[in-house]
Formats: structure tokens, C-alpha cells, sequence
């Protein structure tokens, strides 16, 4: 069952090891078959170098495991509601990359503050609110997301525009049109949150630094890349 | 004699190396037959390249060599002094790694920031008080082990529930279940060492920031990986 | 056509990876024929992995595709403008390079602190001043180029004795005799930015600590390695 | 002529590379032949990826280069300096390693933290003092060797008690009875220097710490592998 998209999403899941996202068993992709309505996705603890592809867990979008012998992973639930909200997606990915987790651990939005971070999303790399204590102890992976539904929603900020979030005391949830273009927004997402924080300590031991791009460039650099006139690369 | 425990403990020193955790001669792995109370150990200071399974050294609890050509690590006496108060050790890893020995430095505890963390232990990961003149001059390595003890005993901490203790002005130990289980362990202390400080440097940068887990989500965290309801993994 | 300078231009654009520079699709590297006016770039967006020599594009220096199917470097305008203006330039790179990005998204220059600095450059780093929203909306690539040259004017620095550039809230552009060179300088600028920012660290820590090299050792540094009486390497 | 001593330097100077302390041409190590009083020493910017043993220099320990056809390291009268006055010295590393670099930009000593800087020398590692306008500018090389003897000997340190120098806004010299040493030695300095900076970090949010390691532990740590009855190792 679903093949195809099973290897798909194991060489996503490799991806995450070749960009140096993840160590041991830490992180996992899914990706969604909109079609069937079926996810595939990382099952649970497994490490990745002797993991296979028929390994990979098929579940519907309420989280019944309709195809694999594994558990799927742990945060299964918040990536089902990712995909119930935003019909864009077609893949998740969940890592506890350094400067992302960093970010996250902190409570603070990663800022916009230079063009990299322009290419990549229209606004700040939000950071969710806290779950509360009854969420946390209760269905705590679906609340999860619907946390980042919320956030989303109360910023009015469109997923296609903010490929990334990061979750409160947690770290990055990241997605894409496909498993590997999450993928590859969870690297940049970690390359942006490196700079960022580097940006901040350079800029504290200039008193006349001002950190923060500004709004015009960061719309020309969003619209050269994803706008309807975009110009980068070869598909325009 | 114990020869397929002298190949897993072989083994789990090189892992050291593969995770990046050492350089050159620095760190020791050992692991512990509970039947026979004998324990095998990486012998001190040699190469990780030239080094071969015979290499390593068997020694009883009293630290007596009981098989092997070359010297035990110089830390045996600490190794050992752990074995001895907590039965539930299989195997033990000391390293310089660079995040956590900055820690030990600094002579700070390493703070609860996040679900990395949580995953990892229910606790701040203590820096043990450090040595007096005397524990220093006489028996230093075990008195290190006996200030870890002394130090886990005062703060009410059993050993399962934090896997990795920093010595003071030194850097850490870390122990688990097996010795390859304690590798793993000690490569996650060195990430979220890495994250705290950075969870710290970001948190500087904003008034508005505070940092620091809720109780409930690191026992959540904590107990969705290791308490006995866990549901983490493929074993539960 | 062109076959040999593509070849160089392609092999050039593979050193970035080597070097860890980029990431995905990011970065490019040109080079000019002086001969005959021409230049040789990456195309925009296409990943180093599958990129051939073949596809490099040819364009004259008024931005006209001569040779090649696919689109160039969206930041191609930006090279030209130097090529056009720096005649001593024989290849460009244009990095996200972190620790040169940080420095750019905070709007500072790269202070000389040190023998480093001032083997690779006789001045600081200039960051050139950000462009205004006309600039950034009309032929932004264009007026990138021409902040760069109009920066280097007014400062009165001369494109061999600062081999570098950081646009403003964006990132390096760095040249050379020729595009292996060039890359070659895009390392050293990295290696400076990251030392430069670890210095301020460590300064800021101790009251009594100044930093900045003396211009006596500056020029020491810089004219034995550029000088005409330089007596570091092979060829003098 | 001493086509042992090349190989061996030949081969310490790869192990820079390995050991991710140069890039490019960047760094050089010598050794010296004590009966024959010949140095043998890397050629000045010559890639590490094309060197070949025969490309190694001999010169005397005046500098007269007495076999090599290429110009031995511009560096060479530093190393000469410190082969005259140190007669236990066998090998000597310079390299520009990113965090050796930051402290001596600085201008700051690296203070005694922990044990790992214990295991590797009796106190902190001095940053010599800056060279005047006249040393710089007439026999920099030799004077660079100079100022580093007058440090060790107004510090009352012996070189084999600290086997490496900060050179003023310049970067480390390191040395050992043997290059294969010295580069270790190399390895070492900068593992210290990351810890001591991320060290000072980790202190500076937390008002109650402290950092410096107490006398005792840093002399029982360097005693026990340093020392006449040193117990780390195998030989002993």
C-alpha cells in the first residue's frame, strides 16, 4: 500500500540525517496522499540507519494505523492536524535541530532580519503560545497543532507564506509541497536561526547598529522567489 | 575472559569518536558484568585508531586488574564507585565534550529549557559541589565518584531519572543502561548543553523572555519516554 | 562556447560545497572573459548535484543571455555591474555564507582585529549602505551593484585591496583575479566574520581588553602577502 | 638530505588539515634534527593538497636554507627563535585556528577553567605582548620569536610546562618533543580556547558563578600526567 510514497517519505527521512538535523532517533517526515486521504509517516524510535521503507507507517487523517507493523511516531497527531488544516501540505517534517530548538526554548518569534530569512517566509518564523497545563495532559500531540492552527489564524499568516513554526519550549515543526521541500525548509529554517541569533550578537556590541530588514526588501526578496512575477530559478 | 563484553565496550568507545565526543585520547567508555561484579574498561591514553578489543582492561569492583597487559583509564576509581551505589548502571562514559565541560566550568547546573531535555532526564543536570583540598590530594578520582553520589543523595535524584552528572571545573558522566545506551546518552547531554546556552544567549537579547520548562511539560516529555504509560517507541 | 571558462565557472561553483558555503541552490560564481566581453555564471536555482558545466550561461555585460538554455543567477545584474566597473576583477561570488550574513543583517563592518584581517585585506570589511525602496523596487540586482561601487568610492578603497563586500541585510560578494580565487576569498571572509565576532566575545568579557590591530601591523601583514616587496609564498 | 625528518613533516603538516586547523595555505609545522642543527619546515603558501614530502625546506638555525627549492614559511625566523632558546623542543605548529585566533585578537591570556586546560598546562596560556611600530617593521619574524621568549621568561614559565603562545592580534604558536606532538598540542589549544570562551558565556548569566579552576586541582590534574609520578597513560 502506497509504495511509492513509503520510499518517498524513508529518503526524506534519510535527508534529515545527511543535513545534520537530527541525531539517533530524533525527528521524523511524513507526507500526505490527498487523494486516499492516507499519510505516511516515521515510525516511532527507530534508528535511522537500519531503518527501511516498509517500515513507514500508513495512518488516515484521524490517526488509525490502516497499513504498517510499527508504531508511528509520537507526534503523529500533530502533523494529522496540520494536514486537516491546511490542504497545501504535502509534507511535515518535526526535528529538534539546535538553533531552531534554541528559539523555541526561548518563547521568541525568530525576526526577520535579512534577506535569507526573505527568501523563505513572508513575516517572523512565529513562535506558538504555551500550551496550557490541560492541554499538555490531555491529548497533548493533537493540541499540539492545533496550537499552530491557533497562532496561524490569530496572525493571519497563510502556511504557504510561513513554511515553519516553532513550538513553545519544543522546537520546529516545518512543511512543504512535498516531504522534500520540508525537508530542505527545515534546513533553511536552521541555517536562518543560526543567523539570527548571530546577527543579534553582533549587532549588541555596536551601539549604533539597528537590526530588522526592512518591510520593502523583505517583500522584493519574498516576491522574487515565491510572488506570481517571481524571477529566481527556472521555473518562472 | 569477558571477551564479547571487552568487543561491546571496544565498540562503544568508538562511537565515541563517530559522534564527534572526543579527540585524541580523551574519554573512556566501560561497562559492567553484574554477574561475575567485574567491569571492562578502555585502557588510559590510548589511541582510538591503534586501539583493539584485547585492549581493554578487566578490573574487579575493588579495582584490581584482573585480566589485561595495559594500565585501566585513570578514571576507573570513579567508574567504579558508581557501579557500586547504583545497580541499575550497565555501562558509564566520561568525555571532555566541549558544550557540557563548559558547563562543568562554569559550575552550573545545566537548566531544564525545553522537551529535549525532558526527554532526556526529569531533573536540571547537576554540577556536583566540587573537591576540597584534601578529596583532591588523596584518592581524587574516587572521591570524584563519592561528591556524585554525595550530590545525587542531597538532591533526592536516582540515577535513572538523570542519566549525566558534571564534575565540577571538569565536565561529565554519564551512564545508562548498557554501554552503548550511555554513548547515546552522552551525546544527547552534549546537545542539549549546546541548547541551553543558546536558549540563554537568545533569551538575553529579549526583556521580555523567560526561560525554563513548566513542570507539566517536562513530565509529560518525561514520562511520554520513559514512565511506565510511555508510548514512545516500538517496546510499550 | 566558452567551453573551458564553463568548465572553470562549474568547477568553481562545486568548491563552494566543498568549502561549506552554501546550501541547496544557494550562492553562484561567475567569471568574465576579458577578451571578448563575456561572462560565464551559474544558472539561477538549479542544485550543484545534478548541474553539468554545460549548463552554465554565457551573457554579454549588458545582461544578454548569449549562450546556454537556462536562466542565470537571478543576481547576475549585481555581477556585471562590478565586471563593468572593476576591470582588474577576474571572478565573483556571492555567498549566504552565516558569520559574513550575520554582519551584513546587522549593518556593521567587519573590523580589522587581527593578522587574519589583514593578510586578506588592507581595511575593513564595508558594510555598503542599504538601498532605498526605489532602488529595491526598480532593477534591485542592478542597484545592488552600484551601492557596492558607489560604497567603495567613497571610502576611497580600491576592489584589490579589499577583495570583499557585505550588502546590507543580505550577504558577501566576493571577487578575485579569477573565480578560484574568488572562492577561495569567500573562505577567508568567512573565517574572518566568525573570528571577528568570537573576538568581540571574548573582549567584552575582560574590562581591560581593546581591540583593533595597530596600523603598523596591518600594513606589515598586508604588504608582505600583496605588497610589491611581498615575500609570503612561491612567486616573488 | 634528512628525507625522514620531511616525511614526518611532511605529514604533521597533513595533520592540520585533518585536524580542521588551516584551511588553504593557512599554518606550518617544523621539526628540528638536534644533532645536525637543521630545521625542516613546510614551504610559505604552498597547498596542502599538492605538497609533496621533497617540497619540505632545511635551513640551518641561522636561516640559511641549506636544501628545498622552494622559499621555506615566512614564519620561519619565529620558529628559529624559539629552537635556539628552547632546547627541548623537538616540532612547532603555527596555525590560524578560528578560536586560538579570537583570544590572541583579544590580546587576552586564556585562563585555567578546568581539567582539560590542567591535563594540557600548568597555567593559563599567555598572550605575549603586543610588537612595537620598530619591531614590526624591521625583522617582524624574528622579533615575533623574540617577544614570546621575553613572555615566558618575565612570566617565569618553562616551555615544556605550556606548550603553546599567544602571538599579540596574530594567533598561536604551539610546540612538543616531536611535530606529531605539537600538532596535537595544536588540537588541544584550540579545544581549550572554545571551552574557556563558552565557558565565560555560561557564567556571565548566572550572577552567582564563578569560574578558575582552584590551584590544587589544576595541580593535581597536570601532576598526574605530567608530573614524575604521573599516572595517566601507559608509560609511567
Amino acid at each position: 500500500m502506497l509504495e511509492k510514497l513509503k520510499e518517498i517519505v524513508f529518503k526524506a527521512n534519510l535527508q534529515l540525517v545527511k543535513y545534520n538535523l537530527v541525531v539517533l532517533t530524533w525527528g521524523n517526515v511524513s507526507a500526505i496522499d490527498r487523494e486516499k486521504n492516507l499519510v505516511v509517516i516515521k515510525p516511532s524510535g527507530v534508528p535511522y540507519d537500519t531503518m527501511t521503507a516498509s517500515d513507514m507507517v500508513v495512518v488516515d487523517l484521524q490517526g488509525n494505523v490502516v497499513d504498517g507493523k510499527l508504531n508511528p511516531s509520537s507526534d503523529t497527531p500533530t502533523h494529522l492536524e496540520l494536514y486537516r488544516n491546511y490542504k497545501e501540505i504535502g509534507g511535515i517534517v518535526h526535528t529538534h535541530s539546535s538553533w531552531a530548538c534554541a528559539w523555541a526554548q526561548a518563547g521568541c518569534d525568530i525576526p526577520a532580519y535579512g534577506t535569507t530569512h526573505a527568501d523563505f517566509a513572508s513575516c517572523a518564523i512565529p513562535c506558538a503560545r504555551g500550551l496550557t497545563e490541560d492541554e499538555v495532559k490531555c491529548e497533548y500531540e493533537l493540541n499540539t497543532g492545533k496550537v499552530i492552527v491557533e497562532e496561524f489564524t490569530k496572525r493571519d499568516i497563510v502556511p504557504e507564506e510561513c513554511p515553519a513554526v516553532l513550538v513553545h519550549r519544543h522546537g520546529p515543526f516545518v512543511w512543504g509541497k512535498d516531504p522534500f521541500k520540508a525537508v530542505d525548509n527545515a534546513l533553511i529554517l536552521e541555517e536562518i536561526a543560526k543567523m539570527a541569533s548571530r546577527t543579534q550578537r553582533i549587532a549588541q556590541f555596536d551601539d549604533n547598529s539597528n537590526i530588522g530588514i526592512e518591510q520593502y526588501l523583505l517583500d522584493k526578496h519574498y516576491q522574487r522567489k515565491h510572488g506570481k512575477n517571481a524571477y529566481y530559478g527556472q521555473n518562472n
